[in-house]
C-alpha cells in the first residue's frame, strides 16, 4: 500500500503495532547462512547449555532485520530510510520466542544540510511474548518537505 | 578462533580487513523472505528501471547484517555485542556489487553504570568495488575490565 | 492489517491491485527445493534451449503460490480460504519476468450446507510485464454471514 | 525417468502412491519467505495457541505445492500440466504431520478446441499420518492424441 | 520407487543416466550458507576475475552433493550407502554450467568382515555441457547377500 | 585469513579443532532441497519411527559438506583442494546432534606427475556430542613445492 506523507504530515506520538512472529530455529540457521556468522552462541546447542543463557540465541542483526522488516507495510514515496541510531540488544531472543513491534513517531527535525528535507525519527520497540522489550532502535527517514517544488513533483508523479 | 581480550587490551586504531563478498540476487530474495520486506525497491526490476537508481537495491538491513557478519571471525569470551550507533546507508548496494569491510577500534570508554566493564566502539565501514563507502556504523561491545575478580573468573574458565 | 468483513459486506466487482514482483532464478531453485520437482523444464537451461520455449520456466505451483501470496495483505477474521477453482496456467513465466496481481470479488453465493456462512469467490489474475495474463484462478473463501449469533461472537472477540 | 504416453494410453483408475514426507517448521518458514504470506496463522505460535486450531498451520499453497511436487516423478513428453480444478483444503496440516499422495487417473475427455489433444484429469489426494485426506484437487494435463502426425513427431524426437 | 536388489542381483557395467541440472548462483550461495565456506573462490566475483579461472567456482562439496543427489532416484531396501572412494575434482564447475551424471556398477566385492553382506561400487561421473567430466567418485554401498536368513527377512518385510 | 604454506611447510601430526555446530531439521530440509534427495530416511519421520534407527538421519553428503566446511577457516594460496579418499559414514547423525571436527595433517607425498607440487593429506574426523566419530575422510590438497620458480611467483603475488 502506498501512503504519501510529506515531512509536515507526520504526527508526533503516532504509533503502529504489527502482528506477532515466532522466531524459529530455521530463522537462525538461515541468518547464519546469509551472514556467515556461525558463532556457537547461535549454532551450538551443547555449548550454549553450559553458558548462563542455556540455549541458542538469535543474532542481533536477525532481530533487527526481522523487527524492522515487520514495520515495512506501507510505502511513502516521499521518504527514504537513511539509517538507525541507538540500536540496543536489551534481552536475548531465543528459539520459539514470539516478537511483535511497536513503532512510534518520536521526533521530526530539520536536516543538517538539505532545506528541502527533514528527518523523521521512528522509535522501534521489539517486544517478546512476556512483554519484555528485547531490542530498541531509532529508525531515521529522510522525508521531503512540502515545498512548492516538492509538492509539484509529487503531483506530477501521480498516475 | 578464540582471542581473549579484556577492555584494557584493545588498541585504539587497530584495524582489520575482511575478504570481499559479492551481493547476489539470491541474497536479496533470501533477505526479503527472512524479513518479509518485499518492497518494490528490492523486488520489482521493472519498477526500479523507472526510478532514479534504475535497478533493484539491497535492503539496508541486508548490507548491515552481511557487513557485520563478515567481521564475526574471532570470538572474545570477555566481550558481548550490545548494539550499534550511527548506522548510515550512504550509497545503495546493487546486485553484483562486491563489498568488503574495514573495522577499526575507534573508542574505549567507561560504562555508564557497570564499574567492571567498559565499552569498546568498533567503527565498521562497508566498502564496494569502486572503493565507495556504502554503509558505516559503530558496533558497541560491552567488555570486561581486567579487575582481579574478572581475571580470576577468566582464568578459571580456561580449559 | 485486520479488516473485518461479513459475507454481506463484500461488494461484487470490488478490485485490488498488488505491487509487482520479479520472478528470479532464485525463486525457481528455492521452489524446486521445497517441492522436490527438479524437472528439466525448470532446472536444465541447456535442455530448455532446445525446446520451443527456449528457457527455464517457473513451476505452475510457484506462480500460483506467489500470486496468491501477493494478495495476502489484510486479514479478515470472518473469512477462511477453502480452496481454488479453475486454476489455469495460461502463459509460461520465465526468469526475470515481473508479475503483479489483480484480485476481484466475482461472486457471492450461499454455502451448500452451512446456513451461517456464504462463499465469496475472488478472481485472481496474475499479469506479467507485457500485460499478458499468465495465470488465473478463483480463490474461494468461506465467510460468516451477519447472523445475530455470528455478529455477537465477532463483537465478543474484539479487544 | 521418461515415460511416453499418448492420450489413448492412459488407463482410467490407474493409481500411484508416493513416499511420505514430514511437513516441518522449516517448510512453513521457507514458504512464507517465498510467498510473502506471513499471516499469524502460519507464523505466530502464541496467537495460534489462542485459536481453535491451537498451533501454526501450513499455508494452503504449501500443501498443494508439495503434494503436487511429490507426484512429479516421471516425465511424459506428450503431456503438459495446464491447471487444477476443485482444489479443496479439507483439514489443516500442522508442523510434524507427515503427508503422502495418491494420484489416480479419473477422467479422459476431449479438448474443447484442439482435435489433436485430449484432457487427462488426475485426482490428487494428500493424506496425513492419521489417514485423513487433507487436500484434494484435480490436476489437468493436456495430452497429445495418437494422430498420425503426432506419432510421427514423437518418433522423430526419439534419440 | 523401491527396487529390491540383493548383492548378487547387481550387474557389472550396468549404467544409468540422470537428467541435467544447471548449477546456479543460488546453489553456490545456498551451499556457502549451509556449510559456512564463504571463501572468495566461491563468493567474490571481483577477486575471481583477477585469477586464472576468472569467475566464481562451485564448492567441491556442492558438486559432489548435487551429483550424488541426482542419482538418488530409487530406493533399495537391501543396500546402504557407506562412503566414497577416490573423489576427484577434475575441472571447476562455474555458474550456469549444466551437469548430468552417469553412474555405473563398477565392482562387486566381498565385505572384509561381514559374511552376510557385500560391497557394491558404483562409479559416479559428473559431466558438464561440454562433455567434460568435472568430478568422479566411487560410491560404496553395503548390500545384503541373498543368504537364506536375509531373503527370509526381506520377504517378511513385504507389505 | 590467509596463511601461505608451501608443501615443505606442513608438519605431520599438526592438528586443528573447530567449534561445534548443532545439526538441525532445517539443515536436512535445506540439503534435501539443494540435492533433490528426499528419501524417507531423511524426510519421513513416521516411516523412520518404524526402522531400526527410529528417527530421521542427516544425508551423508550433508555431514561431509558441513564437516569439511567447518575446516574452511584459513586460505592457503599455495594449496588447492583436489578430492577426498576413504570417506566413511561411521554412525548416523540425527537432528539435534552437535558435531565438531578435528583435522590432522596425516601424510605428505610426492605428486605422481607434477614435480612442482606435492600432495598433503589432511585427515578429517567429524565427532558428535557423545565423542563418537560419525564420519572420517582424507582431504587431499595439491600444494606447491618451494621451488625457486614457485617461491618467486608467490613473492610476486604479495600485495
Amino acid at each position: 500500500m502506498i501512503v504519501e506523507q510529506f515531512f509536515e504530515d507526520y504526527e508526533l506520538g503516532a504509533s503502529r503495532r504489527t502482528f506477532g512472529r515466532t522466531i524459529t530455529e530455521t530463522d537462525i540457521v538461515v541468518h547464519a547462512g546469509q551472514t556467515g556468522d556461525f558463532f556457537p552462541h547461535h549454532m551450538d546447542a551443547e555449548w550454549c547449555a553450559t553458558q548462563d543463557f542455556k540455549q541458542r540465541m538469535a543474532h542481533g542483526t536477525l532481530v533487527l532485520s526481522i523487527g524492522v522488516g515487520m514495520t515495512a507495510s506501507t510505502i511513502n514515496p516521499r521518504a527514504m530510510s537513511s539509517g538507525y541510531e541507538r540500536v540496543r540488544f536489551i534481552k536475548p531472543v531465543f528459539i520459539n520466542d514470539t516478537i511483535r513491534v511497536v513503532a512510534t513517531i518520536a521526533e521530526a527535525r530539520p536536516h543538517a544540510r538539505r532545506l528541502t528535507h527533514g528527518v523523521i525519527v521512528e522509535k522501534v520497540e521489539v517486544i517478546n511474548q512476556h512483554d519484555d522489550t528485547v531490542l530498541v532502535c531509532e529508525h531515521l527517514y529522510l522525508v521531503e518537505r512540502r515545498t512548492p517544488a516538492n509538492a509539484a513533483a509529487a503531483a506530477a508523479a501521480l498516475p
